[in-house]
């Protein structure tokens, strides 16, 4: 039995995850859902966040899946700090996963790249960096104001989300693993990263390596996204660089993420990369395959990786059938998917 | 009367740099230029990176005009903190800008992009945030590693940046700036960008404005180039968005930089983005447009603005003539180049 939190939210966060849900209810039997009523809608009605009651509970889920949260009038920073990463640092989920292929059926953006040629997977620090929320600022609202971000990055930290990008890369076909940061600026904390990562690297002589400045490798993910395998790299980077491949892939529509806990120690959770697209909510014309994507690679956290296959079959089928112009309705999309899985 | 700061550098750096010299030349009676010789090759030969007597007599022209410094076998950050911030931080060149046109005859990446359509301009933050050089590192070479960067941002150094922002996006017909940041994330940091953005926007009910995150920058440079006109961003952010914005027109080998002291109390530093290229050094095949762009943009700023149209209207019509495939000269292409600012 797998306990799954469901964290529908905001806009079309419940639209589309309805539709992940029916694939998974599909795909596997005996999953335990909860819902857990959290997002702008939630802090517009009574102030609230994240209570520490519902951390706790969400705690002894296997896993969280989440729809989208936010809306325009919500002040920048209440719902990140005080939700998305609030969940990442307190289920210490160090892996940001995103995967991005060109599915066939797909038109990118790309003259030069046809689909299936593109086919990576950005292993984000999730954890550290400029996201610790190390900031603060003096005479503010003066013009002798001040205002400060760190990174803070570990070796512990640091040595764990490398380790878990070559476990990857060794599991795939062209074990290859870039390392993004900017070494000849931020010389200090790219330091650690290229030292500690050439040490994880000589304990893996089986995987290729390369290194890139973040700068190049944002030029290279529009010019040459089919040149990557594994990416890793930090918080910040990983944040810029999975938005990049994610327009290169079909956008956003179709970006699926994880934030994993490897361990298991504390819940992973999933999520489509776009947000609650208040535009469009409420119409049923949101693509619910970020969200059943984003399911995919929940199943495969916890161990049903051949549902995850499942399930990623079905996408590609779906996408390979689309005919471009014929506005999709979420849930016929939704609907398609699930009976695929378990045809 | 014109005295120019050569700084040729390494690889490819002398070989455009002296079209850049000849169409200079061509265009501007009285251009006295005097070379310095910094960079790899420097560095290999006498260990020095920028002596401070060569600093202070760079500090005594007009302008400075450089190639492009480094080779692989040069550690990370010696020639960049060493040399380029340097320069930047020394001279208080704290408007780097970027333009990025996808000028008619040149080929992008993007399917959905016509030559003609995009038309842009970065300005970056030149002196501040990451790339202040605060951080530092404790117990190195140990599990117990710590390393930090830290992002210093003042109220003077943002202000005056959003004002030439805005004082640009007044010069061009569609009189609109963009604020990227992270201000979901980064608060300190992006709460001071975002409060300084809307007082100076106040005072230019002329322009329009909008604000979006770094991530969202990033992929809609890819999707939607068309649709910025002034962008203006933190140091990092610059350097990742302007690497995209050259991507999607053309690559580096078009993109020209400036960074400037718009006051004019030191010297301001022209240069194509692309490095030195090694790989191709040597052979005589190097693009020379970026590097003559970026004298493009050295006139200018020294006020010398016919000029610079009839060098960009030069530019236009090489790179309309060009005809795919063929491998270009680079003297070819300066001579060119010349001959049409004169014509
Ligand atoms: C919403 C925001 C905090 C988040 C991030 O910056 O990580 C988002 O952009 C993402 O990529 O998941
Ligand atoms: C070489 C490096 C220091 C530099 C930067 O990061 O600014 C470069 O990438 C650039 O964009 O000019």
């Amino acid at each position: 039995m797998a306990r799954i939190a469901v964290v529908a939210g905001d806009g079309i966060g419940p639209e589309v995850v309805a539709q992940a849900r029916k694939v998974l209810d599909a795909v596997l039997p005996d999953v335990q859902a909860t819902e857990y009523d959290l997002g702008a809608a939630r802090w517009h009605r009574t102030g609230e966040v994240l209570p520490d009651s519902v951390l706790a509970e969400l705690a002894g889920h296997d896993a969280i899946l989440l729809g989208a949260v936010g809306d325009p009038t919500v002040p920048p920073g209440v719902l990140e700090r005080g939700l998305l990463l609030k969940l990442r640092f307190a289920f210490d989920q160090y892996v940001n996963l995103r995967p991005s292929r060109l599915w066939p059926g797909v038109a990118g953006p790309l003259g030069n790249v046809k689909p299936g040629e593109v086919d990576l997977v950005v292993v984000r620090e999730g954890t550290e960096g400029l996201y610790a929320g190390a900031g603060g600022s003096l005479h503010r609202d003066t013009p002798a104001e001040v205002a400060t971000e760190e990174s803070l990055n570990t070796r512990h930290g640091v040595e764990r989300v490398i380790r878990d990008a070559f476990a990857r890369a060794g599991r795939r076909e062209r074990r290859k693993v870039t390392l993004v940061h900017k070494t000849n600026v931020l010389t200090h904390a790219g330091s650690l990263w290229a030292r500690t990562f050439d040490a994880v690297a000589a304990e893996h002589p089986d995987v290729a390596t390369e290194y890139q400045h973040v700068d190049a490798a944002a030029m290279f993910l529009v010019t040459q996204p089919q040149r990557y395998d594994v990416v890793v790299t930090d918080n910040l980077f990983g944040d810029i660089l999975t938005d990049i491949a994610a327009a290169v892939t079909g956008g956003i529509g179709l970006a699926a993420s994880g934030c994993i806990n490897p361990e298991g120690a504390y819940p992973s959770m999933f999520e489509p990369v776009h947000g609650s697209a208040p535009d469009i909510a409420g119409q049923g014309i949101a693509d619910p395959v970020a969200a059943v994507l984003s399911a995919a690679l929940l199943l495969d956290q916890l161990g049903h990786s051949e549902s995850a296959a499942r399930v990623n079959a079905a996408v590609a089928a779906e996408l390979a059938s689309r005919v471009p112009g014929v506005t999709l309705r979420t849930e016929e999309v939704g609907d398609r998917l699930a009976a695929h899985v378990v045809a």
